[in-house]
């Protein structure tokens, strides 16, 4: 039923595949409301984080624990055999054979494609640099459907901040196209979505709307997902300054959006969204943070057939 | 029966309420001795270790897995999103969607009180800074009421070292207030108890002797409890050298104390106590740290609301 | 049966006791497969770390929990209590009531051995700087047993590389020493075996071989454990890089080999073996760090009695 053995990118999904993972994800999504369900025991997983990533290694960690596996692991490279000169190769070549699913973080671009294609274990992508992070962009997709009161292809979708760098915005670009959502992006010039993107909509007759300025989609927006603008991509500090003031989203925005208009965030955040935002109707990051724990005990579930 | 959701301050407590959680450590006691009692199954505690502290951790974490449940979390802030901006509100309101109950271990004072007015699941403060650590104070209550010949109240306990700035202290001189306990203040005058912790005592009229002299306690003392004097109080090293050496416990001292005196500590000590005193029947500190186990299993099974 | 509470130096056990260990290794490998069984159910295992070794830890926590165990500890000593000037003496005082057993690595030679002598707990010595580390000792000893055509004792095995300070290579030449295995030593000669070794196999009658020149070892050998040559061994720099070229297993070397010879390392490697040697018949590396897990689950359950 299920084909994947490995997660990697997002755009090896298509609509049925993500479809069925967020179905799974449903199903499975009491038992990550502080329940329990014994689909992984006896299983051990490898969380292999060569970067820190508290969040979403305490999501797949809390996502295994509920279906009753354990975890083995490390959160950061500076205690592994790394700082001996081992490779990614011998280390993926040792732990397949400790673990049924290894977790795999690493800060480098095609790392976990790569461990893919050595692993006789399943692999799932936890982020690899500037490259892929599918479970983030499932869990994106499942807040979608979960939170909107239409079918995600009746959405119109607003992207808002860095655009240009930001790993998870274009996974899910690439996703919502799947269904014809209307995206409109909202980012200042130096951020601008990058043109393979915009020529990959192009092409596939994707309706889309590009502008800097956030007052521009408030009305329309059914999801307005924001991202955090970082400084470092900006020479100048003043110029950041003001580029990150313009992408913020405060209570006074609020007054004429849609009644049923959620608001995202992939998180951390710093100061993209006023704190007041938080008790309105709009806010759903939080939800979706917690999404992540479905979303990830649907991946393992399936990609370890364990049966429901 | 037990009011308290959260775990914040000694001085929420009520004496009522303390014996109610030193009963039920005495009953978990067994369990603590390497045994295992299902009263956590299924649930999942999340340890969040702002800064480092391995034993109360460790403590925290035998107890849980003692009664059945399962740990995520992390051990320094090194590894979290902190490093991204993220603030302990948008932590808490992400891990309280995960765990069952949250344990906060965290440099800012007030960071648990905080924590558990936004918190939906129990908060438990494993220590916020120069504030409150209230596990620690009940082992200490649970130590003496198990290891001392006479209840509580009838006591004389002599508390030696950095009365100023010791946290530890400050709770553990509340906590036997209620029982009315003579309390005994051995410090050099810089770390002298301060004067609302005294002023406190004079209202509640609590019997309670100061000096500057360790030989002054010895003979009366049914329990001697020693802490860390450290270095970086004291502008001068000679200073501090001089000082450490007059608050220290040595087994020649010993020789006129009472039959049953016990010596705690809350460890870890430097030099506080010589080598030689771990083999007399006055030294508790270790078992004192073992008692963190059952007392911390009472505090997490009561918030939780386990059936015994 | 097994009389041995604690796991310390791999010259305290007899042959007998290293055939049972590895006997019983055999009978759970295929719980080590993927598998689970109940041996350490409700037993808490601490791994204390007080020096990083990844891929040990994992091994040791994979064994823990294919027996339904569970573990607490620290992976790096910067997290713990050390830094606040704990001893060991201390740090095994108070973890020994928290824990059924203790694993620890430690990076000062002979704190496994002064920690057995403290603790009421079973010691494993997981690594104790230059001293010993047992656990890899016997897990190469079952890679040859596993995966040589021939008894121990009928074998001729070449040790290669750094055999002056390679901790690894002097306990195993200690164990193979008690089969009466043929030994062939390949170093440069700022590396060779030290004097009280080579005086150990002399006096016990035990036939060796020493040479500078890997070629000559080739064609005889049923084992080639190679070793990896550390750089800060040499002030010269260009003078490492000639050695370490000298000690290097490549795939036109295998032309005249048997063709049941087995080539082992402990791993991390970093330059000892061409990558085209991993898809020979000959490669056993990985093979052999996945042995870690039967043979440490074996250690485990040895010393805490558990019935098979």
């Amino acid at each position: 039923m299920f084909e994947r053995k490995h997660i990697i990118s997002t755009k090896d999904f298509s609509r049925d595949e993500i479809d069925l993972i967020l179905d799974r994800a449903e199903e499975l999504e009491p038992v990550a409301r502080k329940g329990h369900l014994d689909l992984l025991k006896n299983k051990i997983i490898a969380t292999l984080f060569f970067e820190p990533s508290t969040r979403t290694r305490l999501s797949f960690d809390t996502a295994v624990k509920r279906l009753g596996g354990s975890t083995i692991g490390f959160d950061t490279a500076t205690s592994t055999s790394i700082a001996k000169g081992e490779t990614l190769f011998d280390t993926i070549k040792i732990i397949e054979s400790y673990a049924d699913a290894i977790i795999l973080r690493h800060p480098r671009e095609g790392a976990a494609r790569m461990a893919s294609e050595i692993s006789s274990v399943p692999i799932i992508n936890a982020g690899d640099g500037a490259g892929h992070h599918p479970t983030q962009t499932l869990l994106d997709m499942y807040t979608i459907r979960k939170e909107c009161t239409k079918g995600i292809g009746d959405l119109n979708v607003a992207i808002v901040g860095d655009l240009r760098y930001g790993r998870t915005v274009h996974s899910l670009v690439y996703a919502l196209s799947l269904y014809g959502t209307k995206l409109s992006f909202v980012a200042p010039d130096q951020l601008k979505m990058p043109s393979n993107i915009i020529n990959y909509l192009k092409r596939g007759g994707i309706e889309f709307f590009e502008t800097s300025d956030l007052n521009k989609v408030l009305e329309d927006a059914d999801v307005i997902y924001m991202t955090r603008i970082q400084k470092e991509r900006f020479p100048d500090p003043s110029e950041y300054l003001k580029v990150a003031g313009s992408y913020r989203i405060t209570t006074d925005m609020l007054a004429g959006v849609k009644d049923d208009m959620i608001i995202m965030h992939p998180l951390p955040r710093v100061d993209e969204i006023e704190p007041g935002v938080d008790s309105t109707k709009h806010a759903k990051y939080f939800q979706q943070s917690f999404y992540g724990v479905p979303v990830r005990m649907a991946v393992l579930s399936l990609v370890l057939n364990a049966e429901m």
